[in-house]
């Protein structure tokens, strides 16, 4: 049975890890940086070595193929982003790139024979560090964007996707001439860490996805009247602030124990005006996120915060404005794909456990085009994003022993 | 009976709201400020004009004398602040000096004999705009602060108020040489407008406060773990925002229900980390403003709502900061200048209301050394600290003619 080599996963992670703008801090390596074109180099350098066949897209995601005995055959795809947010950690997308280099590694070193071509994918623009939206990469390579698109993808300087990806020598005017459409691919599968405590809180190394949770973004903005903290009566207010805080509660209830046990609800940011200590606000604004891979269960939170919100909102006399922010339905990955993952966890005896995403991954965005499917190693205690995040060198062996099965089973 | 003129008062406060750095978007006239050097110009030419001894204490108050016929009497002294918040109203302060000018015009036109000097006085940085804390100018007066707390005040760039007083002329190195000491005045009262609804409500012209709220004033800082808003199931949170929201639910609960009638509690400030829409907060940071003018309303406030902040924490298992801020004693001020205002109002067929206030005024500074009173005149809708801050003329005449109804029961 062919088997990744630990040694070589954790020096390539290491090795990739040490790209970052803020040493000491986490790691920040925002897609078209000075850290993110020195890590793509050293990327590229890996793939030619291994004789793989490298392209390029409109954006400048990487395509690295190791040809099967059957050129006409459909590729099998698997990889992950190496960008990062301000001051992230080492794992989130750098275990997909290392995994998926390290299984070619295998083919390789093993001369292993395969029909159908396997393509490691590097994305850009994961996270959203640059435009404020994530999977841009991703979302370029199916064809969901346009020119205009590009163009329309600003970051705080202005500067947009489409000017970054020329500058550094891509050619987003021809991006459909790029595009991965139905029937392109054989199947994509990306290794990811959970960023959650389900596997790490269970003693689990593998989850594999079947759905990916289904979200609404909405703004809600409160109007009230701003007053002096000391003169105003308790019974003569409109404090926005206080009605937020009702809402949040509600929101936080509804989530916890009215929706589906799947559901979760966030309050993630929130401000006040005039925010001075002693003056009542005038106007408070926070987001609501709320996710399930039930379509019910959002729709049930969305449907009963609404009217708590507008029912608060009149017993304290404000104004309101609820904006959707974010939209987007339930997706269910490739039950081929996980089948497939279970028979070989099964066979190599490692502790698996079928579960769902809250997060939206690179491989989500393929389910439409291919078979996608989505391999989760844990987080410790389920941070990330942070210099912290943390995964076991085992689990990510055993991550990416499950991506080379996987991918045997689908190629041969 | 001696009458003040509505005209030349309504021409004063004009004038006085010209001076500001914001033309159009509310007045902006800070201590020390462009605006403030000919604002306190143009008041010391009516000063003079009028005959007045003039004097500045050590960071700039202005004090502007009409002898009385006894020059061992004691002073009775008048007049508000002209500083303002940003973008703040044209009454808020100005009436209060615009009404001791009257008062003095009055004297003079009429050559009203008095035994009792007139004192106008005219103070700085009452809003906190600099500094960020309040009535600083008041409080040099009165002997609050030594030369090291004048060092100490830094506005944003780091600028002290000791160092702005002596660039702007005067003498902070002499603090103790200016102060006012008890028995060196017979009574000091401020006319300042409401900034609550109480007299608009009832459409009463005059307030005369009886005593000031005392204040506690907190910092709150939860802190939870900051997570994926999707990946992280509601029941493995640790998230300090859904924290805080019942906080600040308790927090209005204990003011509306529980504590005094005239208690208040305001959340003015809150932020949270990393204030993203998609992520967890980490921490949350807010403000808690306790008012009343009874203390066991503050200290039954403070109380349950310290309980219920420690109880609520360990729900979430949040760690907890709670700092003490600000820390003001309720303030009695006189009741023989109050009976004095009294029987000027029965006299002169006045509507008003013996009141509280929730707003601390520089008179209130004065309650430990002088017969301090303050004279409140309606906000309308309560309105303050923003452009649309307003009084009726009508309402600000009754005002000036109850104060020097006062000022000429005290110094005949």
């Amino acid at each position: 049975m062919y088997e990744t080599s630990m040694e070589r996963i954790k020096r390539e992670i290491e090795i990739i890890s040490k790209f970052t703008a803020t040493p000491g801090n986490g790691r920040t390596c925002f897609s078209y940086s000075e850290e993110d074109t020195g890590l793509r180099k050293y990327l590229v350098e890996q793939f030619t070595k291994l004789g793989l066949n490298i392209s390029y897209d409109a954006v400048g995601n990487i395509r690295a193929r190791l040809p099967g005995s059957d050129p006409s055959a459909l590729p099998v795809m698997t990889g992950s982003h190496i960008d990062s947010v301000f001051q992230g950690g080492n794992y989130d997308g750098i275990v997909g790139v290392a995994g998926a280099l390290e299984v070619v590694r295998v083919f390789k070193e093993n001369n292993i024979p395969h029909t159908n071509p396997v393509d490691i994918i590097v994305f850009v623009e994961e996270e959203g560090s640059n435009f404020g939206s994530c999977c841009e990469g991703s979302k370029t390579l199916v064809g969901k964007h346009d020119v205009e698109d590009l163009k329309g993808l600003r970051n705080d300087r202005g500067i947009s996707m489409y000017e970054m990806a020329k500058e550094s020598g891509y050619n987003p005017d021809k991006i459909q001439d790029f595009t991965v459409k139905s029937g392109d691919l054989k199947a994509m599968i990306e290794m990811h860490i959970e960023q959650s405590v389900i596997l790490d809180n269970s003693d689990i190394s593998i989850g594999i996805v079947e759905a990916i949770a289904g979200l609404k973004q909405y703004r809600v903005e409160l109007e009230g009247v701003s007053n002096h903290a000391g003169a105003t009566p308790m019974n003569s207010r409109k404090d926005p602030l206080a009605a937020a805080a009702k809402i949040i509660t509600e929101l936080e209830d509804i989530a916890c124990n009215r929706a589906e046990s799947t559901t979760v609800a966030t309050v993630g940011k929130i401000s006040c005006e005039p925010d001075v200590s002693n003056v009542i606000p005038g106007k408070v604004t926070f987001t609501m996120d709320i996710r399930d891979v039930n379509k019910q269960g959002i729709d049930f939170t969305v449907s009963e915060i609404r009217k708590k919100i507008l029912e608060i909102a009149g017993e304290y006399d404000l104004g309101v404005i609820i904006d959707l922010l974010g939209d987007q339905e339930v997706v269910r990955l490739s039950s081929m794909v996980a089948d497939k993952m279970e028979k070989v966890a099964e066979e190599r005896g490692f502790k698996y456990l079928r579960m769902n995403s809250g997060a939206v991954h690179d491989a989500v965005l393929f389910a439409p085009v291919t078979e996608a499917g989505l391999i989760f190693v844990p987080s410790k205690n389920g941070r990330s994003h942070v210099a912290e995040e943390d995964t076991d060198i085992e689990d990510i062996k055993i991550g990416c022993d499950l991506l080379l099965g996987t991918i045997l089973e689908l190629v041969s």
